[in-house]
């Protein structure tokens, strides 16, 4: 994969969006031009992963803006647009910080809100590279500088899930291009199978090496000393450190614990939410049973049984060795929590 | 589901085996005459589940001899043709134990090969009866009895997975008859989707409430408070009560050691392998990568990426809050092994 890739692009008139859906064997994009589109675009996962998310809230303001114009809105009707836009899911920070960010300068006008839009892009990117160093070198200080890292990843963290380059992946990248990363196992990561359809696809694109596994895989993997560290985004972290991510996450941080591997978040300080005590407070959503029960559309399980769809789950913050932003590195678990370290 | 419903039921001249791979939308027995199609069957897992893998290697010995009549074969041959029953597959001991069983009466001829088999089957399912009773007891002194359990389950251990009843379903089905059950979660179990298929599918013949979720989901459930106690099966038990079962157990009581909720292994006697010392010494199948790759025959990975596809994984001794058998149970954790107990 070039460095270019976008999963949300500013095209001048709209969002051009990579559908995610239908990756990794169909590349295909969407032209978002207006409200609803991007909404059910979001609600959708053509686009997902949390920065990515926000970045895409960013423009939907000015989205929102042009609709407004051309359909005569008043302040209030695109007011309300973009609120429907910041609500579009529940558990992921970044969409309503970045959406709160350019709302800032609506008044303003819309090159104010492209300025800032553009602006949320390009710090994420520039977090996403300043993490994936810190991250990189918290690993090799911590694991061990005499060989290349066995790494594992839960869901999709990297260039499809960011403004570029990525938060856990761009630290795997990181680890890649300064020769220190021997494989990495990658979740599948159900049921929508962002590890296998997307992570593993930018790792194609990069010539990384790697394994897809199931996520039952991922516990014993680990116990049986086959994995070095693991490194993960994050969808919100709470001010103690409790992280929401990717349901399947907290199983993960549960082994290495038990088996003494680093558990690495990787996350931009947009998806810190200090406002959020714990991670009891963090909606988690519900998503529909079908995703669970089907694939691609043909029922796998029997008429008749009902499906459990959380979407996240939360890891104690004292299950999380590092947490990396684009300021650094807090180890958690031994203590550093964001409460008391970024405000 | 009646309790009648046999996975593995011999017809007089064969075997007839319910096509597990074709459920929970086709119900179409295969009829196993020869020793080819029966080591296919257990290898494309046909037939599954360690208690019923014995059973149908139980019967593979009758099926030997009878091939080895009709086709004019040397003692020696058909030796060598129950020798490639019993090593079919290599992680469960059930089925090395009971075609050893069977071949104690090899001498007595044809009847008695067919009698010792029909008693593996028996009591097979005598012992899930017992272990039911047993498991249900336990459980509810420990966790109380002021209300109907919310019980968590991985991969099948039903009357599929058993000579009849089952296992860990078998202790459920057992709350469930007491009237102290209140829901199921139903692992998935990919990547060949037992619980979705199989364990749903039984659920749902028995009428008893039950949530399919991905198998990630486990220990968010757990953590969050949602589960009583955990019931799983086994496929084989070291002497120090490690636990080799389908991949993704060890995860699910990683949970349980962190939320103090118990987690009960429902195994036969037969599965207690006292000659493998720890979870060390046992043989983890790894089966094809296009099991994680593909989705029935469709690639979803990238054309590029590997698979690894652990079958099984290791559940320590430490993390057993209980191990019944037909005896009852081991309250492994906290001392009581195997290797100790079971001698």
């Amino acid at each position: 994969m070039s460095q270019e890739l976008r999963a949300v692009e500013w095209t001048g008139n709209g969002l051009a969006l990579i559908d995610q859906t239908l990756l990794p064997h169909r590349t295909q994009i969407v032209d978002v031009r207006d409200v609803d589109t991007l909404v059910d675009a979001v609600r959708r996962l053509v686009v997902r992963g949390a920065p990515a998310i926000g970045a895409a809230g960013a423009y939907g303001v000015a989205i929102a803006v042009l609709q407004g114009a051309r359909e005569g809105w008043s302040e209030a009707e695109v007011r309300a647009a973009v609120a429907r836009v910041r609500e579009a899911r529940p558990t992921a920070v970044n969409l309503m910080v970045c959406v709160d960010r350019v709302m800032t300068r609506f008044a303003e006008g819309l090159d104010a809100v492209l300025a800032e839009a553009a602006a949320v892009q390009r710090e994420d990117v520039e977090a996403n590279r300043a993490m994936g160093a810190a991250g990189a070198d918290w690993l090799l200080k911590r694991v061990g500088e005499d060989r290349p890292l066995r790494v594992l990843t839960h869901c999709n963290t990297g260039a499809l899930a960011t403004a570029g380059w990525g938060t856990a992946l761009g630290v795997i990248r990181e680890l890649h291009a300064r020769g220190r990363l021997e494989v990495v196992y990658v979740d599948e990561t159900r049921p929508l199978l962002q590890g296998s359809r997307l992570t593993a696809w930018e790792l194609v694109q990069e010539g990384i090496a790697h394994y897809v596994q199931a996520d039952g895989a991922a516990a014993g993997t680990i116990l049986r000393g086959q994995v070095d560290a693991v490194v993960v985004g994050a969808d919100r972290i709470a001010a103690n450190g409790d992280t929401a991510n990717k349901v399947g996450t907290v199983g993960v941080a549960l082994a290495c614990a038990d088996a003494g591997v680093p558990f690495l978040v990787a996350a931009p300080t947009t998806t810190v939410d200090l406002s959020t005590a714990t991670g009891a407070d963090i909606h988690i959503e519900l998503r529909g049973e079908e995703e669970v029960l089907e694939w691609a559309g043909v029922r796998t399980a029997p008429t008749g049984s009902r499906g459990h769809n959380p979407a996240f789950d939360v890891t104690p913050g004292r299950l999380v060795t590092g947490l990396v932003t684009e300021r650094g590195v807090l180890e958690v678990s031994a203590g550093e929590l964001p409460g008391d370290r970024m405000r």
